[in-house]
């Protein structure tokens, strides 16, 4: 067992606070790591203030982690000591029903475990994310980090990344494919980095004029202030795909009238309360589509992480010491911060 | 040009009565035809009643519509005089837009021009369907009616067939897929009829225990009465595809929550009122999709015919002649009919 040095939350009132927790010893297959780097996702902050109604306290946050290799467990082939590694949202499954053995991990039919809050497969145990010193995870869901990115920016990329490359990639991004991205935070960012490396026409959708000379700055063709009804109808029919990073209940209609025949709008982010309800017209006369993605699988995402570091691709992130962590959290409600904080680990070393 | 004797609707408040027209004299690629049979499709009662605040007065509907050619223009070449032939709900389009040249003619970018209730692209005048006793339409959207088929059971697969056919195959309902319709009326006897046909395990959703010996006849595998949550939760995540034929707006959750990972639902039918709001959590958890489909494109539909035509396949019908459409009109809106009102459009000839 190892004493590692964790943040977490006592409780859903309560604000994030110092706390001890012991890793297990490698077991066979474990990968046990120093955390580095630890981005800072909404779903942190839902789990910690249990928003989602099944938290289990106390609660470690924290789903992506970049880490420096510092055991393996005997029968660990895929790493060594020193090695560069990130993990995920996940890290077990059942690895036996049919999503398992395509890959798809995200989509186990027994439920994936999650990095944090999450059930030990082999002990019941609730698991404790990457706001913590160390961190020992299967290899089976330890991925390799390219060594040409700055490992704090590849953080976000095991959750943020991931979750705007999977619908990407699924639905066919790439030259000669006009792709819109809905919102520009955390996930929007990366969707605007990963489509136009991808080759395709990226256009931005923002409610906000202070972000469009972001949005071409980190790779958009376009920008479109979506509240402008003007410029939406210029693009009517258009799309093939438009990746909706924005989890606020909002009007979808504008959006899948912009998707040309054919076209597919993916939904990234779950509202709390459901969106206005899509008109079915709409979907009916141009065969459109309305779809969702989760996440992604494990090998997806180390695909996603090799073209990171084929195309020099990371996180664009504000640093911050672990005992910032409610200020990080306030202002992440206030969307005050480009694009994603993420947690210099070693701040609890000190 | 010709006179022709037809039912028309002479404004939304009146009941169809007789009505004469001019049909134009066959253009170079015009086809001639005497119509024969037209089935009764929801959207004729839609139109003469003003439904859509788009209907044209006079209103002739009718765009389920089986002819002999009687005459033929000096440049049509795929039909001749006798030749038994079907129309659908397209007589025209631009024929040169991207969806045209994909003989998707019915997502035509400029907008097809429908069988009734249309405008002529030459003349821009309104377009009167089949409930009348001869018709003249262009080669290119003249359909071959097979020589085995009960030509008035026909009559119904160039609407509801098609409309049912085209998601099917175009999600890819065959042997090994597990298919569900929601809704026996006109367009889902038609949907089980084909998706059993195409080799798939077909599940029929009905509100009504009435209809389960009837589903099965027509080739369900299984039925459920979807108000029944315990029949419900033993298919969940269980199919590859829905059909939703049901355009009255109800819940799609206990549907979409019946799909698989990466299934589909198609929604073939717009309600008047939207949907409650599909929860967004439920696309995103298995990658699932909503989508919708509009009938079908002329290569598409002569596909559909000749698989019926294979299959032994038409719609079932109840006769009536032209004099009844008004009390077929109201006993459809009760959905007292198995499963489509034909018209015997020799009724107006005698
Ligand atoms: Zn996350
Ligand atoms: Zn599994
Ligand atoms: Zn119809
Ligand atoms: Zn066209």
């Amino acid at each position: 067992m190892n004493t590692t040095y964790a943040y977490a939350a006592p409780d859903a009132a309560s604000k994030l606070a110092p706390f001890e927790l012991q890793r297990r010893a490698p077991r066979d297959h474990d990968v046990q790591m120093d955390v580095l780097f630890c981005g800072v996702c909404h779903s942190d902050l839902h789990t910690a203030r249990n928003e989602w109604k099944n938290t289990v306290y106390p609660a470690v946050p924290g789903h992506e982690i970049v880490g420096r290799v510092t055991a393996v467990g005997p029968q660990v082939s895929n790493y060594k000591v020193g090695d560069l590694v990130g993990v995920g949202c996940l890290v077990d499954s059942c690895r036996t029903c049919p999503s398992c053995k395509e890959g798809l991990e995200q989509y186990c039919e027994a439920g994936f475990v999650g990095t944090y809050n999450g059930q030990d497969r082999e002990t019941g145990e609730n698991t404790y994310g990457g706001y913590s010193t160390a961190l020992v995870v299967d290899e089976a869901f330890v991925l390799r980090v390219p060594k040409n990115l700055d490992p704090a920016g590849v953080a976000p990329l095991l959750c943020a990344g991931i979750t705007t490359y999977s619908p990407l990639r699924q639905w066919g991004a790439g030259p000669g494919r006009k792709v819109g991205i809905v919102g520009l935070g955390g996930l929007g960012h990366m969707g605007v980095k990963l489509a136009h490396a991808m080759g395709a026409h990226v256009v931005l959708f923002t409610t906000s004029t202070s972000k469009i000379e972001d949005a071409k700055r980190l790779g958009a063709d376009e920008v479109v202030i979506s509240r402008n009804p003007d410029e939406m109808a210029a693009h009517a029919n258009s799309f093939d795909l438009i990746v909706n990073t924005v989890a606020a209940p909002h009007d979808l209609n504008p959006f899948i009238n912009l998707l040309r025949r054919d076209g597919t709008m993916t939904l990234v982010g779950a509202p709390e309360h459901d969106h206005p309800s899509p008109q079915v017209f709409n979907l009916i006369m141009k065969r459109r589509r309305l779809a969702g993605s989760l996440i992604g699988g494990i090998a997806e995402t180390q695909e996603m992480l090799d073209f990171c570091g084929e195309h020099g691709i990371t996180s664009d992130i504000e640093m911050i010491p672990m005992q910032k962590i409610n200020d990080a959290y306030e202002r992440m409600l206030k969307s005050d911060v480009k694009y994603r904080f993420v947690i210099d680990i070693d701040s609890m070393r000190k």
